[in-house]
């Protein structure tokens, strides 16, 4: 699968390292360069130094031909934002957001034009069921 | 149960709610009052004003008689610090702590004094998941 991965911070990094073991064709964008040190030597993917709303840069990094878009920088507006233009402008079949803010990931799963992970409800519904299960 | 939250953020003022709606008895921590907005009216639990790993504020919301201890601020650090609080002074049953760095996650998890928690993790395994399942 060719994979482009917006944002190289923590969730990015390990996506982007992740799918680069598993052979897949992987980019990765980010607007500071300091962030890709994330990646370690090992990488062998492509890295894109720019913004991931501007369709230049989306189009640089292959866009055109990706068969998987993630938006995974540290900003909801820009994730949901850059989500929309994979899918509408782009139309990349798989497009997953991430958003920290469970109202704005309801809104925009209901909205059904992208895909969303909100690590906010994982880590609660993960908490509720160790408590449950008594695990200490 | 008696649960303690640190942190009235997203992950935490979600928890409480959750976990205030079940009966359990719910007392959230947090250094800013503002905070407790995101609780909303109809939260039935206590609040303390406090800084989560000062020992009298945490006496001062009943850890002595905690079933569960949730360590939910946004840093790292101070989750890790208050979880070990929780366990090897206060003796608590259940602690668990939100580490957003995979790399820590994993040290703590090794040592085992406390649960954790890692969103990055949790939302790279869903991603992983998506992709492969062909969802958009």
């Amino acid at each position: 699968m060719n994979v482009i991965i917006l944002g190289c911070g923590r969730l990015g990094a390990q996506l982007a390292q992740m799918l680069d073991k598993q052979k897949h064709a992987v980019t990765i964008i980010d607007r500071n360069s300091d962030s890709f040190n994330r990646l370690g030597p090992d990488f062998a993917g492509a890295m894109i130094l720019g913004v991931g709303i501007d369709e230049d840069v989306l189009r640089h990094a292959g866009i055109e031909q990706a068969d998987a878009f993630i938006a995974a920088t540290n900003g909801d507006n820009t994730n949901a934002m850059a989500a929309e233009i994979a899918r509408m402008v782009f139309h990349v079949p798989k497009v997953i957001a991430r958003l920290y803010d469970p109202v704005r990931e309801e809104t925009f799963r209901a909205f059904g034009t992208f895909d969303t992970v909100c690590p906010t409800v994982l880590s609660a519904d993960r908490i509720t069921e160790m408590l449950k299960n008594g695990k200490r």
